[in-house]
């Protein structure tokens, strides 16, 4: 257990979660960047960051690309080498990633590395066709099928295969709704009930309204630098000791499986090894649960539990809030919301107050080691990070 | 001079670029990868490449985002990381800084970097609107300004300081025409006269039609490894030994000058000082002429020459082949063509091509180090790169 760490993160923001009317992507991510540099007083950003990386999944919402010289400018650091990352939902999991090589290369001893996305100004039908763009036109969209239905034909396999049961994929939106109470940035603060899940109308069955993440605006970002130089300006940094990465074929035809995400078991592989830690020693977990379906797969691509086993692993409670490995404490994409581009940096804001003890009413105790799960599209990427705390 | 070498080329590959009617982007880049793959025998691409960056500029083009997976996938190398880098038409240029990134981090000792745009089947008016988003929507874009009016405004503002003529500009058009006419790679590959260029039609004064580069489809990429790796791989690496990437304001009318871009001045600041070099040790010089005009502003951000004094470089001569320091001997932008996503790594192509001793009838003489100016927007991103032979 316990590898080396690659990078440490002194300082992270996120911006509420939520409908930010007549603001633009770039003034969001100013919230979230205003957060991380309040947060880190010895921090000089103008002076101190080298770099950025920023993940933001469509133009097409402000009809606006070249994101990251937009936002380095409008958020203080305009000069410094500013690049844009698409890795479509995994798009700032894909930027922590980047953050990292940057960091370690020794080109830049402070990276920052976040994510934006406005969408709330369009509609349903633009968004779900926006979103659309990251499977695949030819064989996929050309054809009318949207997010929704490729997550539909993965629950279905799952349940066909292994038992799973409409209820037991409702319980994800039950937990997720009740950490999201909890978190004053969420998007949905309210609990709901497995009977609101199960009577809400269907959107691709068997997932209903309920089972969808929501269409959020937002931005997160996290500060890196080198592990030698991380108590020059936090007493209280917390690592990555662990970075996977992977990529699959982009159409969900050409994959071997319906019922797992080879992508993640492959991200999930390189991290732990990196690390030198195992599913076991995870304290808590960020998974992506862009539909409530995708958790369960997650719990089992990342070891949490056996293939086929996340329906009881669900039931048994021990990944709510006080069970063995609590599963997004945020609420997840569910109920704090899935700016797409904002996601991935903002699992790790969530693990880095954990890490910290700054989780308020959600604070898992003693949490020492976190993970995070970032997915692209319907798997053609995923990002996982394992994160810890400077105690351990 | 001579500073040490980042990263080495191992082998780099480019599509024709032109139409490539019916095919897709992921398509045409393949036939980029094919031939860096069988350039370098020794290199078993899905065993050692173990990181990809892809610049992409629009997913408006093919409804598709998700660009770095897509592009593993069909070009075999489904399950490394994979992440589309977006900088405008710098999108590549960013690329290769990400990639110079990941091979300095230690945590991938291959990494392939490249870029791709597919454009010829929208039409005029369609990517107009597309490149446009490299502007700022609010306070650009949405007054109806594209980018022939942005360049065309910093074109004026020299001619009104520097007295630069027409004709000046229009003899880069010329200048590169006839290097594209010796490139078979390039779109087009035919001769111009000064007469034919200050007799088309103009765009936005005074930019006319032969002031403007191609819409394009191509791609291109290269392959880099740690310096002590590459012997491994070929006997004629070259190396990356300057690295400059650098920001600014997304819109024109927050700039203090519009007679030069200080992103550019940025980054060849940084990549001459880490590379120990000058503008009088480049022996040859790949620059980002989208618009005619901005090869001779490159020209002095660059310092091949003094501000002001662009004009009389290029009537001089000494940038055509057989001059001083010849720039786009691949015909650049304007006759090889400019698929914005991969017009980065294809500077580095031809660098690397020149550098081998592989550019046929444009090889420039006894040429040891280049250099690659790859611009986004109007300015907001500059990457610069330099590149040494491995004879030097």
């Amino acid at each position: 257990m316990n590898g080396k760490p690659l990078v440490s993160i002194i300082s992270a923001g996120m911006s509420k979660f939520g409908k930010h009317e007549g603001l633009l992507a770039r003034e969001i991510f100013g919230e979230a960047a205003a957060e991380a540099f309040s947060r880190c007083p010895k921090l000089d950003p103008k002076r101190d960051i080298k770099a950025m990386f920023i993940g933001h999944m469509g133009e097409a919402y402000e009809h606006q690309g070249h994101t990251g010289s937009t936002i380095a400018d409008w958020t203080g650091l305009s000069g410094i080498p500013a690049t844009r990352t698409e890795a479509a939902c995994a798009s700032s999991g894909a930027a922590i990633r980047a953050g990292i090589y940057a960091t370690m290369s020794g080109l830049a001893d402070v990276v920052i590395v976040g994510g934006v996305e406005k969408m709330t100004h369009r509609s349903t039908t633009e968004v779900t066709e926006y979103l659309a763009m990251a499977s695949d036109y030819p064989f996929e969209q050309f054809h009318g099928i949207t997010f929704p239905g490729l997550f539909a034909l993965m629950a279905t396999a799952h349940m066909h295969v292994y038992g799973t049961s409409e209820q037991q994929i409702a319980m994800v939106a039950v937990k997720n709704h009740y950490h999201g109470s909890l978190n004053p940035k969420a998007h949905m603060q309210k609990e709901i009930t497995l009977e609101t899940v199960m009577a809400s109308r269907f959107v691709a069955w068997p997932l209903k309204l309920y089972d969808c993440s929501l269409i959020t605006d937002g931005a997160s970002c996290i500060i890196l630098t080198r592990p030698e130089l991380a108590r020059k300006y936090t007493d209280q940094p917390v690592h990555i000791v662990g970075s996977g990465q992977a990529s699959d074929t982009i159409g969900l035809y050409e994959r071997k499986s319906l019922t797992s995400l080879n992508a993640t078991k492959l991200a999930a592989k390189t991290a732990y090894e990196m690390s030198n830690t195992g599913p076991q020693d995870i304290d808590l977990a960020e998974v992506h649960d862009c539909f409530t379906f995708a958790e369960l797969m997650a719990y089992e691509d990342l070891g949490f539990c056996q293939e086929g086993a996340s329906g009881s692993l669900i039931e048994s409670g021990e990944t709510r809030l006080g069970g063995k490995i609590p599963v997004n404490t945020s609420g997840g994409l569910k109920a704090k919301g899935h700016p797409v581009g904002a996601t991935g940096t903002a699992q790790a804001y969530e693990i880095y107050l954990q890490l910290t003890g700054q989780a308020g009413k959600r604070q898992v105790k003693n949490a020492k080691i976190g993970l995070t799960h970032n997915v692209g599209g319907s798997g053609a990427t995923s990002a996982v990070h394992i994160f810890r705390s400077e105690q351990q």
